[in-house]
């Protein structure tokens, strides 16, 4: 799967189509999902909120309380722009344009100043809930965490599934980790806007074959740079536009890989809720995946 | 359980407790309520976040692009304040005070310009999955909607759990349905801060007594104006700061009423993901209910 | 002067001009208006930023407080969209296109979501300081307020500035009142996008015959709904594009004209300072006149 | 003039007394100050406003455009916290507390969540205009800029005004020039909040006998760190809650500075005009000299 093949797939769930691979989730994968659940424990894949500024949060989540103790309650105010490379958030259909295109051959004319006329984020309104697969990278390697721009490959994605015992199918939600708070952790804040370690393009086709229903990573699931010569974000751009795939950026997957260890199992019962944000182009997101 | 009794619940999970009543939601609670999926479809409870102004919400959320069609991607930015009556919200435990404190017997400077130091909604982080139950009280009455103003009693939560056929227990999520939503198409928009249908405060004993780990309404679960003389909000007082029970405001249960009737049941698995708000006294939220 | 006549004005300034009308305001005139100054009163034309939401204010002005008695220092935030029925801003030429162009002949591109690439605000950094005129058509005709909808031809403008016993000239900034704010006092909020007092198109002509420098209004000048079939709003679109001038939208104007009275004067200093916005199509402003 | 002779100043201009030292600009001072126009060549002494993230800059101006050439017209948003060190703007008196007041003797518990009740920066309404004086220290010690941290003297305010041919004198508005943007484009940015040069808490006097309206600077005033030990910022202290003198933080003097030579006079008719922001505890603000 390669950009040139963006007009490939569309339409294949109807010209109105809103959700793309979220169609992959049928009602019977998330009551399959919810079967599995074993110990009943939750945790969280977000990080909170960036509201301070760093090299990698330059337009930082503003949070300002507007009611405290001289007021008699408590009451706040944020403001935030959700795209960016320190808020985790799940990126809508509408995000990325290609040859003039979105998803399912939208024009980007429907991405206008008020709203995404099409593919708007809150097409989502109903959840997702699905089985969640972690591929933990760093574990599969025994290091702590990848370096800033380490390529991952789709053998790799083959042996972490194997590590994990199970096998990616239709309708899975696969969170990708590549340890990048623990390095940000170990070695402070980069310009993360162009340097994260994630997938290479080669693993696109990977993906699509196993039907994956969402992407996410707690980079931007792309390497960064990009391996691809003239293609800045081939996985954003190819999952996002070709095959309508939503991705989920800057997630925290560390209590995550430190659970899934603990349970002795790399799939869960995920749910991701969006904001209903009319013609949004994005949402932040607090996964939740339960054991 | 009167205002008069608020300190009595205190420190009944610690000193340290930021959880309050969500403590009812064990693991083994959570695998029940994951176990109880049937169908395996998925309904929101939130409305579409209120950009635009009106006399039920004169704070409108900002939202704005920031990429367009002219620039290569899709982007925005909004701006909430979580708090105010037409915004799907959970409040944490510091939004309400009561002679100088907050739940748990923080004192209320806890609350400050800066966030709130103790009780802040970053403590729900890993979310809230247990079982939801609807009580539809139109459906009781055999109406489309409540009035505003109208209030409700125990009786009518005796009544609607027989009508539904189950128990509410202890770490169940009650949601309170009025049709607020309906009268309002039906009527247009009103000042819902002073007037709107929900629980009188003779219903607090009994979701004590049910162990409810959290409350949630299409209104403010109170009856506007309250039935308490000099108690403007005796739920969110009471419910609030001595119960430690999050309340969940503003919510959208039309699709979830009408769910309920074609499942034929009127309980559910039910996730709640807030945002990772570090010292916020509310999130906007998404609930998910799953049959 | 008809909006077919949009080009025939450009580059008389030169190719790269950024300030079109403004232009007329030589370090001769602004030195002439200072040398009137007379008593040293000084009076504010702006409203107070437009915090309340209003059929007339649907995205009114954020304002929270970030720091209060609790926090040992008061501080604030507010956010704000300048263009708008309810404050008093002034428009940069940025801000209205005709036929794929902006002033000067700048293709519209220029205006991306990364702001203004040409005639950004930040180019009247060193402010407007002129001679200021009111033209006081409530006082012309004797009533307290124009109703919504009336307009003013160009013979109101002669009478006007007869009645006021000077010329309007070269450099001149021209404040048009119309008890727009009288009107609202009495009668209140009204959808002010559609329906205000102001000037039609014929008055076009006259403003560029005396080369007014920018010209205001307690409404946005132009009369609404416009006269002329197919265009919304000519004076904007003819005044910007065309005649690069400035306009100033929903001034207040009720202490000026108060004191113009007591001042026996309708002319001024008027000293205008736009905030430095970077590729900005709008300020808020607090015009101040001296007298 | 000390921190402990807080009080001494309090009701000089009475009991309701809303504006302090700008008492001291009367009507014929501003006539006079308008009078002294020469040349009629205007300078601003703001920056544009900070909306790129850096080390003196953690809050960044949020702008968005909410109108691009897709949408038929250019139209914007900004976000803004005005107290910050990279802001050009006026403190009102509101901002800084001592011993549970502020200026004037109102208790702080006027500062509330909901905006200054006393000395909100909207009773500046009919803005500022007077006779403005740079003084401009590295000139004076032939230097580009003072380093951070480095303190001026009463007695370089002696020379200053000897050197500049004038006499600091009642209702002026003093501009302090250290050259802080010639040091930060030399060095880079810093942590401007811990290291400004300024002036020593010892000038509090001088301005005091002055009868100085209004006090700004490139820095904040105070030298930082503070040489009085125990009192972070003791010109803010004593300046704002003492005298009343209202403080402008972060101005640009750069322009204004090598236009005063080229104009060979220190002194210019100032016009400060602060957006009207009911309880507002500062404005943003674009300060423009008349030469």
């Amino acid at each position: 799967m390669a950009v040139h093949d963006t007009r490939s797939k569309w339409r294949r769930w109807g010209e109105d189509d809103q959700l793309g691979a979220l169609n992959f989730i049928t009602p019977a994968i998330t009551a399959a999902a919810a079967a599995s659940v074993r110990s009943g424990r939750t945790v969280s894949c977000a990080r909170p909120l960036a509201t301070e500024a760093a090299v990698d949060n330059p337009a930082p989540v503003a949070h300002h309380m507007i009611g405290t103790a001289t007021e008699g309650y408590g009451a706040d105010y944020f403001a935030i722009a959700p795209h960016g490379f320190a808020t985790s958030h799940i990126d809508a259909l509408c995000h990325i344009f290609h040859e003039g295109c979105v998803y399912n051959g939208y024009a980007i004319e429907t991405v206008t100043a008020h709203g995404a006329v099409k593919l708007g984020i809150h097409h989502l309104r109903s959840g997702i809930v699905s089985r969640g697969v972690l591929i933990d990278i760093p574990r599969l390697r025994g290091v702590d965490a990848l370096a800033p721009g380490d390529p991952i490959f789709p053998d790799e994605l083959d042996a972490a599934e194997a590590q994990a015992g199970l096998t990616v199918g239709s309708g899975d939600v696969l969170f990708i980790r590549t340890g990048r708070w623990q390095w940000r952790a170990l070695h402070g804040p980069w310009e993360a806007n162009s340097s994260l370690a994630g997938l290479d393009a080669s693993c696109l086709p990977w993906l699509h074959e196993r039907q994956v229903a969402a992407l996410g990573s707690d980079g931007v699931s792309d390497v960064l740079p990009s391996l691809v010569e003239g293609v800045g974000m081939p996985v954003h751009t190819v999952a996002i536009v070709a095959m309508g795939l939503h991705l989920l950026d800057n997630l925290d997957l560390e209590q995550l890989a430190e659970t899934c260890i603990e349970e002795a199992r790399w799939n869960f019962l995920l749910t991701i809720a969006p904001l209903v944000l009319k013609r949004g182009t994005a949402s932040p997101v607090n996964p939740i995946a339960v054991f």
